[in-house]
């Protein structure tokens, strides 16, 4: 499970010059410890449980969660009913959502908060709640409160490890690192640990991920900078098109470094670097481990204006004849052509145009389609092109203005194996 | 190729006791003639061009498009050049879409509508087009013009069979239907030619569709029923939630039958309720055929309003995560309940929402759950309820007012393999 080349390794995510990758043995920034047990919420006995802990007096914090209709009972636990600027831990289970459970899901949600926070020494206010798992199962709260009393006696620095591997689901690859960002003032260090697979889609993506630093910075500069890193990042990726239910982004800082992010500094810019690099490229891996992904893109759409470069990238990224196509390294790119008529159709489409949208595509930087008619070129070099492990299309729109980016994965029949066997 | 059971044999769509179902062999309605060729589109040398004439002197038709926008060049012709309500010829051809081809595109297009003019001795205008096929590909005209000439001479009142296989792609059922229709002033025919197997979607699925009659009305009626009964046939299906830059659909009709359906009278109504079943059936046997499909639903979403019913309908027929269960006959339910929160997403859901939607869910009419949380049920009997070749999900949203239904197939593995190996 760990990762076999250097974390930053996409070539959409350039290494910020001032971050050093740590590799996964680096452990935690000063002030965390983390854990992770199985206490049999699988009933495979793999790890389902996973503590993280912040020691500092003043911690201070940041959260994002999903955006549907229908929020799990630890996203609304931890939304409606937790100090989120000032969070000292953190309950995560894989195994169950807990969501659709109604009013016993909230009750149990509440129980595991409470145990967490007697077994850590918080106030329950300070401790989020993050599950990923079926949908419409209840919590079995008894196993997760011995699992939360086993997991407390094993926090550790270097548990980091043992914390992700207890929230994966279908995860295959290892989603974390250690970095060390370079400041004006000293060295800060920046870890995270993510999971995601399926479910993974827009309005930010079906994934857990908790990010730990040792830097110092008001709730404000947290709550800005993991706002804006991510729409950047989980905002960006789709492997199925669908929204979890129990989507969530944590970042805690203890502080333990000494070192500043003042607002509006030049701290805060090469910090917010190293975060933004941080989770771009933890967002691409869950993409490129997006369930039985073998190839992943990158569509790229220019021109127009914000709500069309959006509806567009959208479409592209989720059609399923796209995905297939990336699947089978078929330039085939009609049916981009395809995907951008649907998602304007009724803006600009309809029976009023007179003649089809003049939209532009390049692939991995041939053009293949000017003012929406094909031009010819060397169809063996253009296979070719799209034989790689990241593929890269770029749509322009009629009209100057917005940009957008969307990373996705293919459709393979692996996906259609694992989503048809995999039941809650 | 032939049905091997009666042409109304959904339980979603009753045959209504005025219509008789003919059989395949029945022929076309009084006033029409048909033929389909093999003219060498297709490299596998089967059939790839069709044409359809109406042989009255005053014909009345309709025609419905695709509303991309980036409608292919025989969309684009037949909707701004042609005279759709006094059609008397219809060129269609399969193995080349004649989509993203630009200027010469619709040159390619004129030509083929002047050659088809000329064969059978009618203006121009009188001859809509319609293709379907590879996007990208340039119309093989020389082929086509030799084609139309070869089918010029095969035109014959049995030639619906031979038209319906010319149109055909990936379908592996024929969809063609001849109908007697008692009114009470005498009975009409009814017949139909349709395709349409993948890239079927949202705002009128991806095929083409061909409708006659020997039935006597004015433009104003062919008009208003051939677009009630689309939106309620082919505006209602999804195999893949892609929207195809050819859709069509006409309605043709000789007045043979010297039979007449006046404006809001009881023969509009019962000729009305025959097309609605007709096209209904169609629709659904297109979902059927859907590209690797094993199984098919109907969603059928009650409460909310106009926009929030759709948006679930659409989520939900369209996910590849309820695709995938159906495949696998899995009640997996919490997949629906997540189609549903991300549908609604940013309407009443996101950050401000305290609670999640207190949404119902049943299958099969066993209700799995009550105001957002799973009720206890006997799993064996449920899942025993999802194993048939139709399965029904019903969702209601608070509030009152809204209905809508969207019918879907599964997503399977041959899906996948159709459209990684079916190349442009």
């Amino acid at each position: 499970m760990s990762a076999p080349q250097p974390f930053f390794h996409s070539r959409w995510v350039p290494a910020p010059a001032h971050t050093r990758d740590l590799g996964p043995d680096a452990g935690l920034p000063a002030g965390f410890r983390a854990g992770g047990v199985a206490c049999g919420i699988k009933p495979s006995g793999t790890p389902d449980l996973g503590l993280l802990v912040c020691d500092s007096d003043s911690p201070v914090s940041a959260a994002r969660f999903t955006q549907t209709a229908t929020p799990a009972a630890p996203v609304l636990v931890s939304r409606e009913r937790c100090r989120l600027d000032g969070l000292r831990a953190v309950l995560a289970n894989s195994g169950c959502a807990n969501a659709a459970t109604g009013g016993r899901g909230l009750d149990d949600a509440a129980k595991t908060q409470g145990a967490a926070a007697l077994a850590v020494g918080v106030d329950p206010a300070c401790v989020a709640l993050a599950s990923t798992g079926g949908i419409s199962h209840q919590l079995p709260v008894e196993k997760m409160v011995k699992g939360i009393l086993d997991a407390s006696t094993r926090l550790s620095a270097d548990g980091d490890g043992a914390f992700q591997q207890a929230i994966q689901t279908t995860d295959t690859l290892e989603k974390r690192a250690s970095l060390e960002v370079e400041l004006n003032e000293g060295s800060v260090r920046l870890s995270a640990q993510c999971k995601g697979a399926g479910m993974i889609s827009p309005l930010f993506a079906t994934m857990l991920c908790f990010v730990e630093t040792d830097a110092v910075m008001r709730p404000e500069t947290a709550e800005l900078l993991l706002g804006v890193c991510v729409k950047r990042s989980f905002d960006r990726i789709s492997v199925d098109g669908q929204l979890s239910t129990n989507d969530t982004a944590i970042l805690m800082c203890s502080g333990a470094s000494g070192v500043q992010i003042a607002p509006e500094s030049d701290e805060e810019l090469r910090f917010g670097e190293a975060l933004d690099a941080l989770l771009r490229q933890l967002a691409i891996m869950i993409v490129s481990d997006g369930e039985g992904a073998r190839r992943i893109a990158r569509v790229h759409v220019l021109g127009g204006d914000s709500d069309s470069v959006e509806a567009v990238a959208r479409a592209v990224a989720n059609s399923p004849l796209v995905k297939t196509a990336l699947h089978g390294a078929d330039p085939n790119w009609g049916r981009i052509i395809q995907a951008v008529g649907a998602a304007l159709a009724g803006r600009s489409g309809g029976d009023s145009v007179p003649a089809p949208l003049a939209v532009d595509l390049s692939i991995e930087g041939t053009q293949v389609c000017i003012a929406g008619a094909a031009i010819s070129q060397d169809e063996r070099a253009l296979a070719q092109a799209v034989q790689g492990s990241e593929v890269e299309y770029e749509v322009t729109l009629p009209g100057e203005g917005a940009e957008t980016e969307v990373f996705f994965s293919d459709l393979s029949h692996e996906y259609v194996t694992l989503n048809t066997e995999y039941t809650t």
